[in-house]
């Protein structure tokens, strides 16, 4: 049955029965089974790579669908990594399947990537993406980078044959203001599409040794164009000697900041007297929003400070969080006497959990 | 539900809920639910499109799940229209999706194309794309175009704002001897995917009337360097002048060629005294084959004909059709006064024959 199965495949010059026996022989480790992982792990399934390792700590949710094409309805509240590994099961039965129900961290990322012979960062946050690489380059294995912001996209594949890593293209994370915030800028369904399926083939390309892969060179994408950029960048030494992982990969603050769990906040609204205030636009709020929250959407809130009782404990919340934490760096400097508590995983963890309990 | 469903594509900014409101309206049809349609019909069923057509007569084969991702194993001799709509519906209950078990023809193709705004090119031969072109153009629908070869693929928008069409890219369609060939050459599964997703791009583009549409451009990327050319190309005004279908979309051949379905030909292959030669490679053979058959591969043909009993009537089968078509012209050149006869549809029809009964 398999030699029919990849027949159209195995008979392309270039890539041939050789190349298929490489992808049943290689293991890929895919970061995340969001908008870029769920293309990668799709076509990687199909193609016959014989080992994928996925990781991921999320539920489905229906605001993921649009773009996450592989989940259905009925899977919304279900642990992502289970509800991918059923439909790729179905699509390839002989692929080995191995699923990590957690976040990447440094207590468990050397362990976990250690056992595969080539990682895709499908992730959508630079502290996973340092850690991810950091890990990599510890362990040498080639790392394939996939990001994405509004209509662009880019791709790039680090740590292949002594070439550049992440830090080589982007040597530190940038604050939390500095980031750009995919719930706040959103993502048209088709782009994670795009990037996730030319991360897919250059993990092919890497496994299968054939073509130019894009190592030392970052690929820049513009959906609303269609053009591409490629951008050269050279290997920087240093990066390649790393020896072991960093303490922590968080962001870093030069103030630090309060910080509560969005699961334990669901407890602590019920029992205390506090402030709660939602920076999310007035469309995000009107959608959903908790109980008892008041709406200052962040590109208001310095003019509206007036409406926040600092009498009491502000709890400042948002989608996921980052929008945030930039609304206490910024509150914290124009009161710096009163006390701001950051809802970490913001509304995507309160739905995630009450989908799910 | 649906506003929480397209929250993170209805605040993107030069989208927003405008261009969500006018994917919901839209509806496409999808010419093929092959490598290139599933993408196209994944994506754009996620992202909001209210009405979907879908056109195929094929059904899901082994050999097709390496690229097909949205078929499963147990799908396999199922039709695509209906094992496509069924994965579509769970995936978006709220897309009213039309299937068509047809091929697209001569007699169809108006009263199909006509119900919709937009059609998507997802076929995969040359007849057909003439075909879609041409109603295209008698109906004024715009039209994305897309097709592969080898590690190689085009996208390209025809027939949008009376820019060019297919026959101002490509004025005449090529004999059967000068077309590559799938079959023959053989498809990367990640292939179709890149450049489906890249047609669902371009038909949300047109939808929502963002970005640059690929007018007047046909942009060829190639896999293996990730690199991406943009060719122009001007309207011609008699092409924009189509009026009517032509009465064949047929391959022009010079001299006419005798055939039999292949279904029909199961029938003949017991009852009759009759010579069968196979031109696959001596791969595709091994695989799988018909009783009886004569392995020459087409590249080796010329020079092996003494082994072919021309006293009885030839008949010739490939994989397709095509490959088996070119060995009948050349050996009606070496051999004017036998009789050869091509097996149209091939082994794929066989085996999508035997795969259902």
């Amino acid at each position: 049955m398999n030699q029919e199965r990849y027949q159209r495949q195995a008979i392309l010059k270039g890539f041939g029965e050789e190349g298929q026996a490489k992808l049943a022989k290689a293991s890929v480790l895919v970061i995340g089974a969001g908008g870029l992982g769920v293309p990668v792990l799709m076509y990687l399934n199909a193609m016959g790579v014989g080992t994928l390792g996925i990781v991921d700590n999320d539920s489905v949710s229906i605001s993921n669908l649009h773009r996450q094409v592989i989940y259905t309805e009925k899977q919304v509240g279900q642990s992502k990594v289970a509800a991918i590994k059923e439909k790729l099961k179905a699509q390839n039965s002989s692929t080995s399947i191995h699923v990590y129900h957690t976040f990447l961290n440094t207590s468990n990322a050397l362990e976990i990537i250690e056992k595969y012979d080539l990682v895709v960062d499908a992730s959508d946050n630079f502290p996973t993406r340092y850690l991810v690489n950091d890990t990599c380059v510890v362990l040498k294995k080639p790392l394939v980078y996939g990001a994405l912001h509004g209509f662009e996209g880019q791709v790039s594949v680090f740590n292949f044959n002594n070439g550049p890593t992440y830090r080589c293209l982007y040597p530190t994370m940038p604050k939390p203001n500095e980031v750009p915030n995919c719930n706040e800028h959103g993502v048209l369904g088709i782009l994670p599409g795009i990037i996730g399926n030319l991360q897919a083939l250059e993990a092919v390309k890497v496994i299968a040794g054939i073509g130019d892969v894009l190592s030392g060179i970052v690929l820049l994408y513009d959906g609303l164009t269609q053009r591409v950029q490629r951008i050269k960048f050279d290997v920087k030494l240093e990066n390649l000697n790393i020896r072991a992982l960093a303490k922590s990969y968080d962001f870093q603050c030069d103030v630090p900041i309060k910080s509560v769990e969005a699961i334990a906040f669901n407890h602590i609204l019920v029992d205390n007297d506090l402030e709660l205030i939602d920076v999310r636009s007035r469309k995000e709020f009107k959608n959903s929003h908790l109980k008892g929250a008041k709406n200052i959407p962040l590109d208001l809130l310095k003019d509206h400070t007036d409406s926040i009782d600092l009498t009491k404990p502000v709890y400042l919340i948002c989608q996921s969080g980052i929008r945030s934490q930039k609304a206490i760096l910024l509150l914290q400097e124009l009161f710096p006497k009163s006390e701001f508590i950051n809802v970490v995983g913001g509304m995507n963890q309160i739905n995630s959990y009450a989908n799910t309990h």
